[in-house]
């Protein structure tokens, strides 16, 4: 039901909002959500409704968790500096980073946003291979600096020096593909292309859980295919976990340890590293840091601040403590089995994709032709808000269910998202 | 008197730190700073020694100031999310933001960084005009993203598309210079080189206080005669008040005012915004939002969440409320005098430059041939970081010792740092 508020004081606030933020801020849903309070995997809305938040991965450990608060408002207290002091915390913090990744991953470098961090990504694999030749994936998203956008097709066409690939998306492949082999081979395309334009491949980078291709963690293979393609052209393998790193996907911390032969060359972190602080940064072999280092200085103000440090550390504690991971793999199966059973059911729902607690929902207009459903995704996301769940899309064409809970999301919230969209999906009808 | 940690328990976090975080980190001082805590002007160092900060402008209203923990800590405890819903605190925020600008300057969009800002700013400014062709100064820092160290000569050779031109330096120009038609002409000279390598001329980006350029507030008229040659030939005026803004250099909000006539097209705010939360953005006139935004979405994760919106809030009743302008503006006068007269007896002190708490104090060699006493200077500042007081330097040669504390410091505080300048000139005795 929903609250007429948009209509009222919040129409003002919106009318305000749209005046100085200006016309390039988005929002979601027709009728704006309107937040005042967080609490695990709660928000509460200014008339005092509570939403179930099945979206937001960046508070990974719930919403204004008191832990993390406390040891954020702890350090700021206390100091708040950075990096070209001497700190115990940016140290103690940054090893015990690295200690979750294989030993030849030993470098932290630390930003404040995952924008920042595949930024510097680029720089130092531009720098190292003295080249500027970029693999992505048809829909990809990297971030918002200048040489992001230039490589993230999903918010403008890609640069010259930019070539995309297919994810790996074994729901529209043919039948029988084989995943790794068409990943591969569209890597070495894209390698051939960037030649024969006279640019060399410098670095593949793939979101290792390809969020914004319409979520698809199952990779069959196909990262290390693509890594080994790229170095045997020269180049470097950038695993970006900002979607899906801190152990979302169950059972590992990063999702690219699906493949347990996969060693990156660099990793890079970002949203729910410092729970909503502004926390990003790098995780990389130290060859690199030293070649980079060897003819390039980097000092970023706030990136690695001793506050920012403190609150990465909770974090890690909350996950460790709390179990997260274990939580988002078995709270994350019984989800997808959920979703498997509402698919059976609802014939729109044409795939169910996930891994722990990253899942996509396609939605079809019809299971024969996968016609992707756009508008069936908008009425219904939008049908959910108003029933008290917050999902959002992805997909080029915005008709994957992006659902990605804070890590404290338990059974009985999924049974009330499972809940929610069977009545959803029932209420806003057959696409059309 | 140095402590004789670095050698000791310091030694070995030295060690553990260059190993984790890699070789592209810097640290000041011969023997870096090892703060533990920090309240006001003072930092205090692992061995309770407490060291007089000239240096960070970052905690703008002093380190660790208690209204901006509790702001901070309050809504962290509270509600910590994104710029996608519909939020009080971010509106309130930006319009507050806006309101300390001309009128023309209506739209505000959050970063987390001055280095997102700026690179957000060249972004619109490459997308309003069609073009991508930048003038810059000579040394000049705007920040780490690829776009932004490309056209930063202070960390590396600028790229194809972007010319500098000389900083407003009357200490250096032919005595009877005039400063302000001479970077008119040096901005001409830049805008006719991008025309002749097929390049039109996108924007001018100056750091209002050219502080990487060695630190001249004093711009004589160079800014606006800067941004009328720029705009004559169909670009943009970027005012970057990263290291100026804030009411740092007295009197004004914003170093740029310091010429009245001025109205930059977009500033980018960074640095002391959130007093070392990391806050920063970008002001700008609603037609380019507006262009911008018809055909891109800006989105940040972090960037004007819940509790950035309200830190930079309470940074800005700071300031306000502890009248810290007029501080900035008295005291910064004091210091400069005093700098002044120490000059007339140090000769290695070849120029004081300054406005308000931002100072630049430009050493040399001798007096008549000006050359840079970079030697000098870094012994100076290391002998003054034993004598408990933080300063840095700046410019090409590192020659200019940069002086830039917290707005809080007090006529006091000055006397104790010109004092430490005094005693500590004699005692690293004659350049050479």
């Amino acid at each position: 039901m929903p609250t007429e508020s948009p209509l009222g004081c919040d129409g003002h606030l919106l009318q305000r909002r749209k005046q100085v933020l200006g016309a390039a801020y988005r929002h979601f849903y027709d009728q704006p959500l309107h937040p005042v309070r967080g609490h695990d995997v709660w928000l509460v809305d200014a008339d005092g409704r509570s939403y179930l938040d099945c979206y937001n991965n960046v508070p990974c450990v719930g919403h204004s968790h008191p832990r993390v608060v406390a040891a954020l408002a702890a350090q700021a207290a206390t100091l708040n500096t950075h990096t070209r002091y001497l700190q115990d915390g940016v140290v103690a913090y940054a090893e015990r980073l690295a200690a979750l990744f294989d030993p030849a991953l030993d470098t932290v470098m630390l930003t404040c946003t995952g924008s920042e961090a595949n930024d510097l990504a680029l720089r130092i694999a531009f720098d190292v291979t003295g080249r500027c030749g970029l693999v992505v994936t048809d829909n990809a998203y990297h971030g918002v600096t200048m040489a992001l956008a230039d490589m993230s097709p999903s918010l403008q066409p890609v640069a010259g020096h930019v070539r995309t690939v297919r994810p790996p998306d074994s729901y529209r492949a043919e039948p029988g593909t084989d995943i790794a082999a068409r990943f591969a081979a569209d890597v070495q395309r894209a390698v051939d292309e960037l030649r024969l334009a006279g640019r060399s491949p410098a670095a593949l980078i793939v979101d290792t859980v390809f969020a914004s291709d319409g979520v698809h963690p199952d990779t069959h293979g196909a990262l290390l295919a693509g890594a080994q393609v790229m170095r045997a052209a020269g180049g470097l393998f950038i695993a970006d976990e900002v979607q899906g790193g801190f152990g979302r996907t169950g059972r590992h911390w990063w999702a690219f340890q699906r493949e347990p032969a996969l060693l990156p060359d660099m990793v890079t972190l970002g949203k729910p590293m410092g729970a909503g602080h502004p926390l990003a940064g790098i995780v990389l072999q130290s060859a690199l840091a030293t070649t980079f280092g060897s003819r390039c200085r980097y000092f970023n103000t706030f990136g690695g601040n001793t506050v920012s440090a403190a609150v990465g550390m909770a974090v890690l504690d909350v996950l460790v403590d709390e179990d997260l991971l274990a939580r988002a793999d078995t709270v994350g199966q019984h989800l997808k089995a959920g979703m498997q059973a509402l698919a059976r059911q609802h014939p729109a729902i044409g795939d169910v994709r996930g891994a722990g607690l990253y899942l996509g929902v396609e939605l079809v207009d019809d299971p024969a032709t996968k016609l992707p459903a756009s508008a069936l995704a908008r009425r219904l996301i939008n049908r959910l808000r108003d029933d008290g769940v917050l999902v959002g899309t992805c997909g080029r064409e915005a008709h994957v269910l992006k659902i990605r809970p804070p890590q404290t999301f338990q059974r009985a919230h999924a049974d009330r998202l499972l809940e929610a969209l069977d009545t959803g999906l029932r209420a806003v009808g057959l696409p059309g």
